[in-house]
Protein backbone atom coordinates (compact mmCIF):
# COMPACT_ATOMS: atom_id res chain seq x y z
CA UNK A 1 0.00 0.00 0.00
CA UNK A 2 3.04 2.12 0.50
CA UNK A 3 3.66 1.85 -3.57
CA UNK A 4 -0.03 3.38 -3.75
CA UNK A 5 0.32 5.82 -1.51
CA UNK A 6 3.86 7.15 -2.44
CA UNK A 7 2.39 7.30 -6.48
CA UNK A 8 -0.77 9.24 -5.35
CA UNK A 9 1.56 11.79 -3.61
CA UNK A 10 3.81 11.89 -6.19
CA UNK A 11 1.35 12.77 -9.18
CA UNK A 12 -0.43 15.01 -5.97
CA UNK A 13 2.89 17.06 -5.46
CA UNK A 14 3.71 17.52 -9.29
CA UNK A 15 0.26 19.48 -9.76
CA UNK A 16 0.99 21.74 -6.83
CA UNK A 17 -2.50 20.17 -5.61
CA UNK A 18 -1.87 19.76 -1.59
CA UNK A 19 -3.32 22.83 -1.20
CA UNK A 20 -6.36 21.87 -1.77
CA UNK A 21 -6.65 18.47 -0.33
CA UNK A 22 -8.24 19.20 3.05
CA UNK A 23 -9.20 16.18 5.43
CA UNK A 24 -12.89 18.27 4.62
CA UNK A 25 -12.41 18.06 0.54
CA UNK A 26 -10.76 14.61 0.59
CA UNK A 27 -13.68 13.59 1.81
CA UNK A 28 -15.94 15.40 -0.39
CA UNK A 29 -14.04 14.05 -3.40
CA UNK A 30 -14.29 10.50 -2.06
CA UNK A 31 -18.03 10.62 -1.02
CA UNK A 32 -18.38 12.17 -5.13
CA UNK A 33 -16.52 8.79 -5.93
CA UNK A 34 -18.59 6.95 -3.88
CA UNK A 35 -21.76 8.05 -6.11
CA UNK A 36 -19.94 7.78 -9.61
CA UNK A 37 -19.23 3.87 -8.60
CA UNK A 38 -23.14 3.38 -7.55
CA UNK A 39 -24.05 5.31 -10.31
CA UNK A 40 -22.96 1.85 -12.18
CA UNK A 41 -25.73 0.22 -10.89
CA UNK A 42 -28.66 2.33 -11.16
CA UNK A 43 -31.35 0.97 -12.52
CA UNK A 44 -30.03 -1.98 -12.80
CA UNK A 45 -29.45 -5.19 -11.73
CA UNK A 46 -26.20 -6.07 -9.86
CA UNK A 47 -24.79 -8.51 -12.23
CA UNK A 48 -25.48 -5.33 -15.65
CA UNK A 49 -23.17 -2.92 -14.36
CA UNK A 50 -20.40 -1.87 -16.92
CA UNK A 51 -17.06 -3.86 -15.91
CA UNK A 52 -14.96 -1.30 -16.72
CA UNK A 53 -16.71 1.37 -15.11
CA UNK A 54 -16.99 -0.27 -11.58
CA UNK A 55 -13.23 -0.65 -12.05
CA UNK A 56 -12.62 2.80 -12.92
CA UNK A 57 -14.80 4.34 -10.24
CA UNK A 58 -13.51 1.96 -7.97
CA UNK A 59 -9.71 3.28 -8.57
CA UNK A 60 -11.09 6.98 -8.10
CA UNK A 61 -12.62 5.88 -4.47
CA UNK A 62 -9.65 3.84 -3.02
CA UNK A 63 -7.13 7.17 -4.78
CA UNK A 64 -9.14 9.83 -2.88
CA UNK A 65 -9.47 6.92 0.09
CA UNK A 66 -5.30 6.54 0.38
CA UNK A 67 -4.84 10.14 0.28
CA UNK A 68 -7.17 10.78 3.43
CA UNK A 69 -5.58 8.11 5.47
CA UNK A 70 -2.12 9.37 5.00
CA UNK A 71 -3.75 13.32 6.00
CA UNK A 72 -4.70 11.80 8.96
CA UNK A 73 -1.70 9.93 9.40
CA UNK A 74 -3.89 6.40 9.46
CA UNK A 75 -2.12 3.63 8.87
CA UNK A 76 -5.20 1.59 6.47
CA UNK A 77 -4.53 -1.94 7.84
CA UNK A 78 -4.24 -0.69 11.37
CA UNK A 79 -7.84 0.82 10.85
CA UNK A 80 -9.91 -1.63 9.16
CA UNK A 81 -8.29 -4.79 11.25
CA UNK A 82 -9.08 -2.45 15.19
CA UNK A 83 -12.78 -2.12 13.41
CA UNK A 84 -12.88 -5.62 12.83
CA UNK A 85 -12.61 -6.49 16.31
CA UNK A 86 -15.29 -3.94 17.42
CA UNK A 87 -17.79 -5.21 15.03
CA UNK A 88 -17.23 -8.41 16.27
CA UNK A 89 -18.65 -7.49 19.45
CA UNK A 90 -21.56 -5.39 17.69
CA UNK A 91 -22.28 -8.32 15.40
CA UNK A 92 -21.57 -11.51 17.72
CA UNK A 93 -21.84 -14.49 15.59
CA UNK A 94 -25.03 -15.86 17.40
CA UNK A 95 -27.19 -12.98 17.12
CA UNK A 96 -26.00 -12.08 13.68
CA UNK A 97 -25.44 -15.26 11.35
CA UNK A 98 -27.36 -15.39 8.73
CA UNK A 99 -29.20 -11.98 9.75
CA UNK A 100 -28.78 -8.03 7.58
CA UNK A 101 -30.15 -6.38 10.86
CA UNK A 102 -28.29 -3.49 11.88
CA UNK A 103 -26.06 -3.69 15.43
CA UNK A 104 -29.10 -2.00 17.14
CA UNK A 105 -31.80 -4.00 15.87
CA UNK A 106 -30.41 -7.41 16.64
CA UNK B 1 -3.36 -5.65 1.69
CA UNK B 2 -4.62 -9.30 1.28
CA UNK B 3 -4.21 -9.61 5.12
CA UNK B 4 -7.00 -7.21 4.96
CA UNK B 5 -8.98 -8.89 2.33
CA UNK B 6 -8.78 -12.14 4.52
CA UNK B 7 -9.62 -10.74 7.77
CA UNK B 8 -12.93 -8.96 6.16
CA UNK B 9 -14.00 -12.19 4.44
CA UNK B 10 -13.98 -14.45 7.69
CA UNK B 11 -15.70 -12.21 9.50
CA UNK B 12 -17.96 -11.90 6.66
CA UNK B 13 -18.29 -15.70 6.16
CA UNK B 14 -18.76 -16.39 9.97
CA UNK B 15 -21.93 -14.54 9.92
CA UNK B 16 -22.81 -16.30 6.19
CA UNK B 17 -23.20 -12.52 5.46
CA UNK B 18 -21.78 -13.09 1.66
CA UNK B 19 -25.68 -13.49 0.45
CA UNK B 20 -26.20 -10.11 1.32
CA UNK B 21 -23.05 -9.26 -0.77
CA UNK B 22 -23.50 -8.37 -4.08
CA UNK B 23 -21.77 -5.77 -5.69
CA UNK B 24 -24.74 -3.17 -5.72
CA UNK B 25 -25.40 -3.51 -2.00
CA UNK B 26 -21.87 -3.57 -1.55
CA UNK B 27 -21.65 0.18 -3.25
CA UNK B 28 -24.37 1.77 -1.66
CA UNK B 29 -22.85 0.16 1.88
CA UNK B 30 -19.42 2.40 0.80
CA UNK B 31 -21.81 5.44 -0.43
CA UNK B 32 -23.36 5.73 2.99
CA UNK B 33 -20.11 5.03 4.70
CA UNK B 34 -18.64 7.46 3.22
CA UNK B 35 -21.35 9.82 3.61
CA UNK B 36 -20.85 9.08 7.64
CA UNK B 37 -17.48 10.19 7.46
CA UNK B 38 -18.46 13.13 5.54
CA UNK B 39 -20.76 14.04 8.48
CA UNK B 40 -17.57 14.42 10.79
CA UNK B 41 -16.97 17.53 9.20
CA UNK B 42 -20.34 18.67 8.77
CA UNK B 43 -20.93 22.49 10.19
CA UNK B 44 -16.69 22.28 10.61
CA UNK B 45 -13.41 23.67 9.27
CA UNK B 46 -11.20 21.01 8.35
CA UNK B 47 -9.21 20.67 11.49
CA UNK B 48 -11.83 20.55 13.77
CA UNK B 49 -13.43 17.35 12.90
CA UNK B 50 -13.17 14.80 15.75
CA UNK B 51 -10.02 12.65 14.55
CA UNK B 52 -11.66 9.63 16.52
CA UNK B 53 -14.63 9.32 13.80
CA UNK B 54 -13.05 10.19 10.95
CA UNK B 55 -10.74 6.81 11.79
CA UNK B 56 -13.64 4.55 12.19
CA UNK B 57 -15.45 6.29 9.39
CA UNK B 58 -13.10 5.87 7.12
CA UNK B 59 -12.13 2.15 8.40
CA UNK B 60 -15.88 1.42 7.13
CA UNK B 61 -14.88 3.00 3.92
CA UNK B 62 -12.03 0.60 3.17
CA UNK B 63 -14.09 -2.38 4.37
CA UNK B 64 -16.28 -2.36 2.13
CA UNK B 65 -14.14 -0.52 -0.81
CA UNK B 66 -11.75 -4.27 -0.43
CA UNK B 67 -15.19 -6.78 -0.33
CA UNK B 68 -16.07 -4.95 -3.55
CA UNK B 69 -12.65 -5.37 -5.18
CA UNK B 70 -12.41 -8.96 -3.90
CA UNK B 71 -16.45 -9.25 -5.26
CA UNK B 72 -15.59 -7.52 -8.15
CA UNK B 73 -11.94 -10.16 -8.95
CA UNK B 74 -10.25 -6.06 -8.66
CA UNK B 75 -6.38 -5.96 -7.61
CA UNK B 76 -6.19 -2.74 -6.08
CA UNK B 77 -2.92 -1.62 -6.26
CA UNK B 78 -3.26 -2.76 -10.09
CA UNK B 79 -6.25 -0.17 -10.83
CA UNK B 80 -5.12 2.69 -8.65
CA UNK B 81 -1.91 2.68 -10.68
CA UNK B 82 -3.37 2.51 -14.09
CA UNK B 83 -6.10 5.25 -12.91
CA UNK B 84 -3.06 7.65 -12.29
CA UNK B 85 -1.36 7.02 -15.50
CA UNK B 86 -4.79 7.79 -17.49
CA UNK B 87 -5.40 10.91 -15.19
CA UNK B 88 -1.41 11.90 -16.21
CA UNK B 89 -3.34 12.53 -19.38
CA UNK B 90 -6.21 14.04 -18.23
CA UNK B 91 -4.40 16.42 -15.97
CA UNK B 92 -1.15 17.47 -18.03
CA UNK B 93 1.44 19.25 -15.31
CA UNK B 94 1.24 21.84 -17.55
CA UNK B 95 -1.77 22.93 -17.93
CA UNK B 96 -2.94 21.09 -14.40
CA UNK B 97 -0.32 22.72 -11.95
CA UNK B 98 -1.66 24.72 -9.13
CA UNK B 99 -5.18 24.76 -10.64
CA UNK B 100 -8.29 22.55 -8.86
CA UNK B 101 -10.49 23.08 -12.31
CA UNK B 102 -11.90 19.63 -13.37
CA UNK B 103 -10.30 18.10 -16.60
CA UNK B 104 -13.03 19.55 -19.02
CA UNK B 105 -12.36 23.35 -17.91
CA UNK B 106 -8.89 23.09 -18.62
CA UNK C 1 -46.15 21.30 -5.98
CA UNK C 2 -48.58 18.85 -7.46
CA UNK C 3 -47.85 21.02 -10.99
CA UNK C 4 -44.47 20.26 -10.24
CA UNK C 5 -45.05 16.41 -9.69
CA UNK C 6 -47.59 16.28 -12.31
CA UNK C 7 -45.39 17.46 -14.76
CA UNK C 8 -42.38 15.10 -13.78
CA UNK C 9 -44.89 11.46 -13.83
CA UNK C 10 -45.88 12.79 -17.57
CA UNK C 11 -42.21 13.04 -18.41
CA UNK C 12 -41.73 9.50 -16.92
CA UNK C 13 -44.65 8.23 -18.65
CA UNK C 14 -44.33 9.70 -21.93
CA UNK C 15 -40.44 7.37 -21.92
CA UNK C 16 -42.65 4.75 -20.28
CA UNK C 17 -39.59 4.96 -17.19
CA UNK C 18 -41.64 3.97 -14.47
CA UNK C 19 -40.79 -0.12 -14.47
CA UNK C 20 -37.06 1.64 -13.44
CA UNK C 21 -38.52 4.21 -10.66
CA UNK C 22 -38.55 1.60 -7.91
CA UNK C 23 -37.86 3.38 -4.72
CA UNK C 24 -34.72 1.89 -4.38
CA UNK C 25 -33.45 2.70 -7.42
CA UNK C 26 -34.97 6.24 -6.97
CA UNK C 27 -33.02 6.98 -3.74
CA UNK C 28 -29.56 5.70 -5.66
CA UNK C 29 -30.59 8.43 -8.38
CA UNK C 30 -31.16 10.78 -5.39
CA UNK C 31 -28.09 10.02 -3.87
CA UNK C 32 -26.23 10.19 -6.55
CA UNK C 33 -27.74 13.63 -7.74
CA UNK C 34 -27.00 14.92 -3.89
CA UNK C 35 -23.62 14.00 -4.47
CA UNK C 36 -23.13 16.17 -8.01
CA UNK C 37 -24.34 19.02 -6.40
CA UNK C 38 -21.90 18.73 -4.06
CA UNK C 39 -19.35 18.26 -6.70
CA UNK C 40 -19.91 22.30 -7.47
CA UNK C 41 -18.36 23.28 -3.48
CA UNK C 42 -15.42 20.27 -4.02
CA UNK C 43 -11.98 22.43 -3.18
CA UNK C 44 -13.45 25.48 -3.46
CA UNK C 45 -15.01 28.19 -0.40
CA UNK C 46 -19.08 27.94 -0.79
CA UNK C 47 -19.54 31.33 -2.28
CA UNK C 48 -17.32 30.69 -5.27
CA UNK C 49 -18.92 27.35 -6.59
CA UNK C 50 -20.79 28.22 -10.19
CA UNK C 51 -24.13 28.90 -9.65
CA UNK C 52 -25.72 27.47 -13.03
CA UNK C 53 -24.40 24.10 -11.81
CA UNK C 54 -25.97 24.57 -8.07
CA UNK C 55 -29.46 25.41 -10.00
CA UNK C 56 -28.98 22.13 -12.42
CA UNK C 57 -28.22 19.78 -9.46
CA UNK C 58 -30.66 21.35 -7.25
CA UNK C 59 -33.35 20.74 -10.00
CA UNK C 60 -32.09 16.95 -10.30
CA UNK C 61 -32.08 16.32 -6.48
CA UNK C 62 -35.62 17.53 -6.21
CA UNK C 63 -37.06 15.64 -9.36
CA UNK C 64 -36.24 12.28 -7.53
CA UNK C 65 -37.09 13.51 -4.31
CA UNK C 66 -40.54 14.29 -5.49
CA UNK C 67 -41.17 11.30 -7.26
CA UNK C 68 -40.26 9.53 -4.40
CA UNK C 69 -42.37 10.90 -2.45
CA UNK C 70 -44.86 10.25 -5.02
CA UNK C 71 -43.92 6.53 -5.56
CA UNK C 72 -44.38 6.02 -1.60
CA UNK C 73 -47.43 8.27 -1.13
CA UNK C 74 -46.29 10.77 0.80
CA UNK C 75 -47.42 14.30 1.49
CA UNK C 76 -43.97 16.62 1.09
CA UNK C 77 -45.47 19.02 3.56
CA UNK C 78 -47.20 16.72 5.82
CA UNK C 79 -43.45 14.91 6.68
CA UNK C 80 -41.32 17.98 6.73
CA UNK C 81 -43.70 20.15 8.88
CA UNK C 82 -44.25 16.37 11.28
CA UNK C 83 -40.15 16.30 10.99
CA UNK C 84 -39.65 19.66 12.09
CA UNK C 85 -41.62 18.87 15.32
CA UNK C 86 -39.91 16.05 16.49
CA UNK C 87 -36.53 18.29 15.76
CA UNK C 88 -38.22 21.00 18.28
CA UNK C 89 -37.81 18.00 20.74
CA UNK C 90 -34.83 16.81 19.77
CA UNK C 91 -32.87 20.18 19.69
CA UNK C 92 -34.89 22.25 22.63
CA UNK C 93 -33.84 26.05 21.75
CA UNK C 94 -32.02 26.26 25.43
CA UNK C 95 -29.73 23.63 24.50
CA UNK C 96 -29.34 23.52 20.75
CA UNK C 97 -28.99 27.41 20.58
CA UNK C 98 -25.66 28.76 18.72
CA UNK C 99 -24.50 24.89 18.82
CA UNK C 100 -23.44 22.56 15.81
CA UNK C 101 -23.60 19.87 17.91
CA UNK C 102 -25.73 17.02 17.20
CA UNK C 103 -28.88 15.89 18.98
CA UNK C 104 -27.06 13.05 20.98
CA UNK C 105 -24.36 15.75 22.23
CA UNK C 106 -25.87 18.80 23.38
CA UNK D 1 -43.58 25.20 -0.57
CA UNK D 2 -43.52 28.95 0.83
CA UNK D 3 -45.14 27.47 3.96
CA UNK D 4 -42.59 24.65 4.02
CA UNK D 5 -39.80 26.93 4.05
CA UNK D 6 -41.12 29.52 6.24
CA UNK D 7 -41.69 26.97 9.07
CA UNK D 8 -37.82 25.68 8.35
CA UNK D 9 -36.23 29.23 8.76
CA UNK D 10 -38.55 29.91 11.61
CA UNK D 11 -36.77 26.32 13.40
CA UNK D 12 -33.33 27.63 11.92
CA UNK D 13 -33.16 31.51 13.21
CA UNK D 14 -35.02 30.46 17.01
CA UNK D 15 -31.74 28.18 17.10
CA UNK D 16 -29.21 30.83 15.81
CA UNK D 17 -28.02 28.57 12.98
CA UNK D 18 -28.05 30.31 9.89
CA UNK D 19 -24.24 30.96 10.89
CA UNK D 20 -23.75 27.36 9.83
CA UNK D 21 -25.82 27.15 6.97
CA UNK D 22 -23.43 28.02 4.10
CA UNK D 23 -24.35 26.49 0.48
CA UNK D 24 -21.35 23.93 0.94
CA UNK D 25 -22.39 22.80 4.50
CA UNK D 26 -26.08 22.47 3.25
CA UNK D 27 -24.89 20.58 0.37
CA UNK D 28 -22.80 18.20 2.62
CA UNK D 29 -26.03 17.87 5.22
CA UNK D 30 -28.13 17.17 2.18
CA UNK D 31 -26.05 14.38 0.66
CA UNK D 32 -25.83 13.43 4.21
CA UNK D 33 -29.25 12.67 4.51
CA UNK D 34 -29.64 11.34 1.03
CA UNK D 35 -27.23 8.56 2.22
CA UNK D 36 -29.34 8.25 5.32
CA UNK D 37 -32.31 7.48 2.97
CA UNK D 38 -30.50 5.23 1.10
CA UNK D 39 -29.57 2.98 3.95
CA UNK D 40 -33.02 2.15 4.27
CA UNK D 41 -32.88 0.07 1.20
CA UNK D 42 -29.03 -1.55 2.54
CA UNK D 43 -29.34 -5.33 1.81
CA UNK D 44 -33.18 -5.46 1.19
CA UNK D 45 -35.54 -5.75 -1.91
CA UNK D 46 -37.19 -2.20 -2.05
CA UNK D 47 -40.09 -3.70 -0.82
CA UNK D 48 -38.76 -4.24 2.22
CA UNK D 49 -37.70 -0.82 3.35
CA UNK D 50 -38.97 0.56 6.85
CA UNK D 51 -41.86 3.35 5.43
CA UNK D 52 -40.97 5.23 8.67
CA UNK D 53 -37.76 5.57 8.30
CA UNK D 54 -38.18 6.42 4.72
CA UNK D 55 -40.64 8.95 5.44
CA UNK D 56 -38.04 10.25 8.18
CA UNK D 57 -34.97 10.74 5.85
CA UNK D 58 -36.98 12.24 3.01
CA UNK D 59 -38.58 14.67 5.32
CA UNK D 60 -34.78 15.25 5.94
CA UNK D 61 -33.68 15.10 2.51
CA UNK D 62 -36.41 18.02 1.45
CA UNK D 63 -35.45 20.02 4.64
CA UNK D 64 -32.50 21.03 3.52
CA UNK D 65 -32.90 21.39 -0.24
CA UNK D 66 -35.32 23.54 0.48
CA UNK D 67 -33.30 25.61 2.93
CA UNK D 68 -30.62 25.58 0.14
CA UNK D 69 -32.87 26.60 -2.49
CA UNK D 70 -33.79 29.75 -0.37
CA UNK D 71 -30.34 30.22 0.61
CA UNK D 72 -29.23 30.65 -3.35
CA UNK D 73 -32.44 32.73 -3.78
CA UNK D 74 -34.07 29.70 -6.73
CA UNK D 75 -37.56 29.19 -7.13
CA UNK D 76 -38.34 25.02 -6.49
CA UNK D 77 -40.87 25.23 -9.44
CA UNK D 78 -38.85 27.04 -11.98
CA UNK D 79 -36.15 24.99 -11.35
CA UNK D 80 -37.58 21.96 -11.98
CA UNK D 81 -39.97 22.62 -14.79
CA UNK D 82 -36.97 24.33 -16.49
CA UNK D 83 -35.27 20.99 -15.80
CA UNK D 84 -37.83 18.95 -17.44
CA UNK D 85 -37.84 20.78 -20.59
CA UNK D 86 -33.75 20.44 -20.93
CA UNK D 87 -34.42 16.66 -20.18
CA UNK D 88 -37.05 16.36 -22.88
CA UNK D 89 -33.88 17.84 -25.35
CA UNK D 90 -31.08 15.04 -24.03
CA UNK D 91 -33.89 12.44 -24.12
CA UNK D 92 -36.21 12.52 -26.83
CA UNK D 93 -39.38 10.23 -26.48
CA UNK D 94 -38.22 8.23 -29.78
CA UNK D 95 -34.70 7.41 -28.89
CA UNK D 96 -35.42 7.15 -24.61
CA UNK D 97 -38.39 5.25 -24.44
CA UNK D 98 -38.25 2.37 -22.62
CA UNK D 99 -34.19 2.27 -22.25
CA UNK D 100 -32.48 3.09 -18.81
CA UNK D 101 -29.42 4.77 -20.80
CA UNK D 102 -27.68 7.74 -20.10
CA UNK D 103 -28.30 10.26 -22.43
CA UNK D 104 -24.64 9.99 -23.81
CA UNK D 105 -25.46 6.23 -24.60
CA UNK D 106 -28.31 6.61 -26.28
Amino acid sequence: MNEIIDALKKFRDERDWQQFHNPKDLSLALSIEASELLEAFLWKLPEDADPEKIKEELADVFSFAFLLADACDLDVKDIVLAKIKRNEEKYPVSKAKGSARKYNEL
